[in-house]
């Protein structure tokens, strides 16, 4: 006969099909998330031709190359199985399935039909059982091989089924496991990808935000006078707005005037001057010294620093003058600056990811994390990273976890859908999402059902926030103090990991700058604010409660555990 | 700075996301199904990092190498675009996704956006505007560069926007169309995957099967005469059980009976005998020449003959004395008859296709196919594919298709849900399904919501018979002519392609073997039925009727313009 070009010669004899896997993100492209400890559980349609009984394991390790470790899947209903593992280490784990024609136990089902069906001369049937088990002997110890052919002795003497108890013993579980052992796994399928899983730290999983201006206490010394009061009311993250030197060029000035006057201290997020840049600290906040003890002493609260990551330059950043090639420029000579109209925001100016010398920027923007990394932080949240290239950010959060895998970043993905789940799959730990602006029943049970009952729910971590320095939403604007109690109330149990603005939020800050804006009147982004911690009206006392409620409760620590349905 | 290992080099700014394409089916393993002059509407996630505009084209190919067509993709909502193509030759096309930033169209809508907001000093983002025409001019021929230039000239001399048709001339379609053509796909993504479309002949969208058992009408050329009256009724395909000659050893009698007396035919399924096997024809029913003859005819009257293609052989089939090593032996040295307990087929005897010879097994299964087209037979009913290792299939269908895209396979996959969907997605052109047991409306129109609004109608078509030689279904035994005429009218409604078997569908023949069975009484299957055509309550009034309102309206004509909701 004639050969064929295309003879499938690995897969022909290979029976089973494994399909339509879950959890797998996008064919496998992206991994799934969990925190050290979590269980995994993967289901599969497993089948194959005919009536053959089938065996299938899951296969997990924690490195590319490691051995793999197995859990036994279980058979389900209509074709579909189920396994799982735990993870225990931080970093990448990888999980597929190999599945099997278990010939011995396809035997057994086919004896028990025959028995049942009442036919009674089954000699031929138990001489086939003996031959499988002979096949398993041929492999097996000299001491299980001689318990194997007792059995094959046994099964080859009997004649029918009349009076015996063989049907029992043809399903004996020892005999069952040696021969399935020794047989192995003959002709298995494996599935075609290996899946991977990041596990990320505990905080990944389960927080509770305070952003704080430290300007507005004094600096990194005034901040540490606060953490009793943050600690106090169960918070875990004490984020800060960035903290190096603000830009004079252009400087903003109160409410986003484009005029600055003397004294005014500018938007945190026009970084860098002759001060410095992203590696700087302002020195009115303190010295990288005072900001290691912030670290430290937060640390004794059981509390974590975010740094905030804003790529952009104020005009009179070093990078500007170092490395011009890394910014756009005008048909004039000028740097183009950041504008999406009729919004302008003259004080900053964008990095062209695209430019010629697009892969030292890249090194450069990655090695500002490793600066901070390197001084004790291990949570970022990063601003707008929905306007820098995708690939930067699979490529920056790859190789920084790959060296530190207890790394969180939180996306500021205010953006649309497709891009916010984007930027989820390519890394980032958590995400802001549409929360603020979720306020109806209906809006928040199928805005939740789609986060926690959809695929997205193994990639993307939502951090609800009811407020930013950037977000005063209409809903806080109306009612007052209840308003932020709500909000307050369905961030804490609406997610596993929710933060605040403050000091604006529990004291129920709600001046818009304008009506139907969203912007604060007299915005702490462009002034340093002396807030009355000491209001009665403040919502320390709520929030301390709100928190411990969500300690107690294990329910409320894991979106996983959280349930809506869409009306 | 340093090297890094993983350095995105060649994605680095390919700035576009292109995800989440339909229909592609199980990641792009499986290929789409169509028919020649049918459209593929392509829709994707297109994407990307912040305000710029994109442009993308839906690009395909009727073979593997051959240059791409393109036709333009366009923006939806929600970053989602959608492309299509027609297919118009028989065979595999292939189409992919490219996409890139259009820095012209940015531009432009960028200078729309500042016109808009009141800026009137424009003259710099017209000198900018201009620098792309310039760059576009570079690459134009001499004549389109002398127009380009004169455009850019135009806008680097422009001041202001006041009084000026400046905005009207930026987006002047001739110069876009010149601009961006010249300008290129600068860093474009390429989808990472080529998606495949099945072009099958006309037939496999919209088809009325008639089955008919050649020997009850005094063989191939008693089917002849029953031409005029199978076109009259308006069918397009005659489909006749195994024409092979029939095994002597193990024969069953009427009734499935395991005895049988002298003269009885038996089962057609029951293949071979010293008369030859399944490249052979059953001596009573005519010679090849015969069976050439009854092709030739058909074709006059529009009305393709398709064959039963059943792998399994009688006792007395030649490959069992020619190659006892493509079957099972028990350890008597007897070979295993097919059985699925407590349902025993004495007379058939099952191919074992992971035996050592598989290969060349393979191969002549295949040859058996190839007979039968040598000798003009286009569609092919394959009897329980699911029984058989699911690779043969594809790599079988495969390479006949290859070579003859115009063939039609249907499987009897009268399997569970995933391997019926399996083997369509293998390469079977239409399939069996459950059609025959659901009879509620809730039933109905949740199974057929699911067949042709799921991504299952991509690769999936059902062919609905309401009857089968081995399948009575409870509903016809229990309301005579009227159950047959619901059923005929649901299948021949419900979806694009049904068959019936008959005679014994259209004479409403309704007497199952026993209660609570659906085996007909005195089944054809075993025994040459006589079957009276003029009784006055045949359908086949009915039938040609139901058959000829379905040629004229082409809503019946393909299973995507029947639209389903489930309840």
């Amino acid at each position: 006969m004639n050969e064929n070009r295309t003879f499938p010669e690995q897969e022909g004899r290979r029976r089973v099909v494994i399909e339509n896997i879950t959890p797998e993100i996008d064919a496998g492209r992206f991994a799934i998330k969990r925190v050290g400890g979590e269980r995994v559980v993967v289901e599969a349609d497993i089948f194959t031709d005919g009536h053959d009984s089938l065996a299938a394991v899951l296969k997990f390790r924690a490195a590319e190359n490691a051995e793999w470790a197995e859990s036994p899947m279980e058979f389900l209903v209509n074709d579909r199985w189920r396994g799982e593992f735990a993870v225990t280490k931080l970093g990448n784990y990888f999980y597929t399935i190999e599945a099997w024609v278990d010939q011995f136990k396809s035997w057994q089902i086919n004896l028990q039909k025959k028995i049942e069906a009442g036919q009674n001369n089954i000699s031929i049937e138990l001489q086939i059982g003996a031959k499988w088990i002979e096949a398993a002997a041929r492999r097996a110890t000299a001491r299980d091989a001689e318990n194997l052919l007792a059995w094959a002795k046994e099964f080859g003497a009997v004649e029918s089924v009349t009076g015996s108890p063989i049907e029992k013993r043809a399903l004996d579980k020892d005999l069952t496991d040696m021969t399935c052992h020794y047989l192995g796994r003959q002709f298995s399928t494996n599935y075609e990808k290996e899946l991977r899983v990041i596990v990320d730290p505990e905080l990944a999983r389960f927080c509770a935000w305070y952003e704080m201006f430290p300007r507005s206490f004094g600096g990194f010394k005034g901040c540490e006078e606060q953490l009793p009061r943050i600690a106090k009311m169960g918070f875990d993250v004490l984020y800060l707005p960035p903290i190096h030197p603000i830009g004079k060029l252009f400087r903003k000035g109160k409410n986003n005037n484009v005029k600055c006057e003397p004294g005014e201290p500018g938007s945190p997020w026009a970084i860098g001057s002759s001060e410095g840049g992203h590696k700087a600290i302002h020195p009115e906040l303190g010295t990288l010294a005072d900001f290691r003890n912030l670290i430290a002493r937060a640390k004794e609260f059981k509390i974590e620093i975010a740094l905030d990551i804003a790529f952009q330059c104020a005009p009179d950043h070093p990078y500007i003058r170092e490395h011009p090639e890394w910014f756009r420029k005008r048909p004039d000579g000028s740097i183009q600056y950041a504008e999406n109209p009729p919004k302008k925001y003259q004080d900053i100016v964008p990095f062209d990811l695209e430019c010629d010398d697009w892969k030292n920027l890249w090194l450069e923007l990655k090695s500002i994390f490793e600066f901070w990394i390197g001084h004790g932080v291990k949570i970022f949240r990063v601003d707008n990273p929905h306007t820098k290239t995708f690939a930067f950010w699979e490529w920056c959060i790859g190789e920084l976890k790959a060296k530190n895998p207890e790394l969180i970043f939180l996306a500021e993905a205010f953006t649309r859908p497709k891009s916010m789940y984007r930027l989820a799959k390519l890394g980032f730990t958590q995400s802001y999402n549409y929360f603020p602006w979720r306020n109806s029943k209906d809006e928040l049970e199928n805005y939740f059902a789609e986060l926690t009952q959809s695929p997205v729910a193994e990639f993307f971590r939502p951090n609800l926030w009811p407020n930013t320095p950037d977000i005063l939403t209409q809903f806080l604007q109306t009612d007052g103090r209840a308003a932020f109690a709500i909000r307050l109330i369905l961030a804490a149990t609406l997610g596993a990991s929710y933060g605040i603005y403050s000091p604006a939020f529990e004291l129920c800050e709600n001046q818009p700058r304008g009506p139907g804006e969203e912007e604060y009147l007299n915005s702490e982004k462009y002034e340093i604010k002396r807030w009355n911690l000491s209001s009665p009206d403040s919502l320390e006392n709520l929030i301390a409660r709100v928190n411990q409620i969500r300690r107690e409760n294990p329910a409320l620590q894991s979106n996983r555990n959280l349930k809506f349905h869409r009306t």
